[in-house]
């Protein structure tokens, strides 16, 4: 049999060779792969909508600096961030849990301490799961599932030429975080007499460490009765959410750097660590804003309603994904997976 | 912090633990943690209904002899049985894979092909899912979300004293299937020139690598409009899942060891291996056959239409639950989880 490294591939390679093969047949499935969510048809004035998500120890946590009642947490906001990008609402969630016997009752406790708060503060049901023993490390396995009323359901397909792009929030501030959790590890490995510094960059990790999902914007969203043309949550980067609007709606991009939102402390901290604070916006990830488009005559009407941050434009050349930097140079956008393999 | 190992508590005792501090809030959670799926209310004639499963590379299967398409199969049609018992259909599941870079993108697709087959087989559709790497293994987690007719719905807890216990097909086979495997895995370990001597033993062999949701048997309930009292599907064997019946329905239960179904291949590899045949169907587990019951009233005339079978008799006393075997004696039947940790 022919061998072909999953490196070679990528994410998305895996992905497109996968989904090839894959094809609906009952009639409530509206979408299947390719949107933060699968959209169902229970014939009523809602969808169902359901994300899956897997979280794996040392992959993508690292237990020596994230605490485990954190890391729950956590687990729950990622995933209602993917209902959030489909402007839907969190409803219940599974939970399924591999643990090797290196783990304690009361460490698997503290765990679901977090998913508590979190399902507590975003007013979802842990309805069920499985646990089970693993060789080796922690995984994390959720499946979220919530609603959406069927004509506010927001796609990543649907960008229109000339559609303003936004986002919530500022960008950039979970990677720094993680930039900052990683060299405080690496001081301790050296001298574990060392006491980390994580004094004044509260907002990083907390933006590492307990993210949140962004259900407030889609709350306001919902009671001003206002609906994106297209949205994602920003999970692997600007640059790669931005890809998957583009390449799916057909359509190109122009961002603007002057207007991309960072943090003060992002910023000063990516200097300070020798790193481009726009490396940090584009390619960072984690942040779980919300990036979206808007019809720009809409727009207009809105911004005096939500708080916004206008960042670029859609374009009819699907072949432009663009970036005019502050000194106003034109530089092309790359996209970026997970490169875990 | 207290430190309490998981092998002191079991699968059961940490589950306890958890829901403790669990309540649902959302009006549309039916049903959480404790039945094979998690049911929720849209508000039609249906309701949702949902169930998470892991499988853990050398806990629920060890590749040196579980073929990958097999693997792919099995993943769907374990997840498909808990839709199965709840009396539901499945219609659409999600699939999480952590996968190590040992694994080619060929092998992947191998995986994928065997979960194709059972969606076909099963009219699933794979509507999304995560694809991550893993440091060791490979994960794969399975959401099934399907539906069932709100007045057909069947839980384990609403068995009633004096109904007949039933079973679908033959019991233990499976869990011998698992026993010549692991026979010619060490035969083939101390003598790599050794063939494996697997002819004879096809349906155990299928029984355990290929085994099938009974979505058949459902649907011929459906047909004939035929509601079990109470449902469960055989997972973990037959004892474990009668102890959950009992338990969650406040009764108690005699079986009787005459009517246990056995194939004759089981019964006789069973003996050349020197187990006991009454341990694989009590505790063998994986037979994936559906254990329920019915009014006795009812019973007779069900009988004459489909091909079940009566193994015992649901009791008032919730602290008999017992084995007459054939000899007459009754001997008490142990309950049994997994012992992983």
């Amino acid at each position: 049999m022919q061998r072909t490294e999953l490196k070679d591939v990528g994410e998305f390679g895996l992905i497109e060779r996968l989904k090839k093969n894959i094809n609906l047949q009952n009639k409530s499935s509206i979408k299947g792969i390719g949107d933060d969510c699968a959209v169902i048809d229970n014939g009523t004035d809602f969808y169902t909508i359901i994300s899956t998500d897997m979280l794996v120890e040392k992959i993508h946590f690292d237990l020596s600096y994230v605490p485990l009642r954190h890391l729950g947490y956590k687990a729950i906001a990622v995933n209602v961030s993917d209902i959030a990008a489909m402007n839907g609402t969190p409803e219940q969630i599974t939970v399924g849990l591999a643990i090797s016997n290196r783990f304690s009752i009361e460490a698997i406790e503290e765990i679901y301490a977090g998913m508590k708060i979190a399902c507590d503060n975003y007013k979802v049901d842990l309805v069920g799961g499985d646990t089970t023993s693993s060789t080796s490390g922690l995984i994390i396995s959720i499946s979220v599932i919530g609603k959406v009323q069927k004509n506010k359901i927001t796609y990543r397909n649907t960008a229109k030429p000339n559609d303003v792009i936004c986002v919530t929030g500022d960008l950039g501030a979970a990677y720094m975080g993680l930039h900052v959790l990683e060299r405080e590890k690496q001081v301790y490995q050296s001298n574990p007499e060392m006491q980390p510094e994580l004094v004044g960059f509260d907002y990083l990790l907390q933006r590492q460490l307990k993210p949140e999902a962004r259900m407030d914007f889609i709350h306001e969203l919902n009671e001003k009765n206002i609906i994106p043309t297209a949205m994602i949550d920003i999970s692997d980067g600007l640059a790669s959410e931005l890809f998957h609007i583009c390449t799916q709606s057909g359509v190109g991009a122009l961002i603007m750097e002057e207007n991309l939102p960072i943090d003060q402390l992002t910023y000063q901290t990516a200097i300070d660590f020798h790193i481009d604070p726009l490396t940090c916006m584009m390619n960072g990830g984690e942040d779980y804003e919300l990036l979206f488009t808007f019809n720009p005559n809409h727009y207009e009407k809105i911004r005096k309603y939500i708080d916004i941050i206008a960042i670029g434009k859609i374009l009819e050349d699907k072949s432009i994904i663009q970036l005019q930097s502050k000194a106003g140079t034109i530089v092309p956008i790359k996209a970026q997976g997970w490169k875990h393999f």
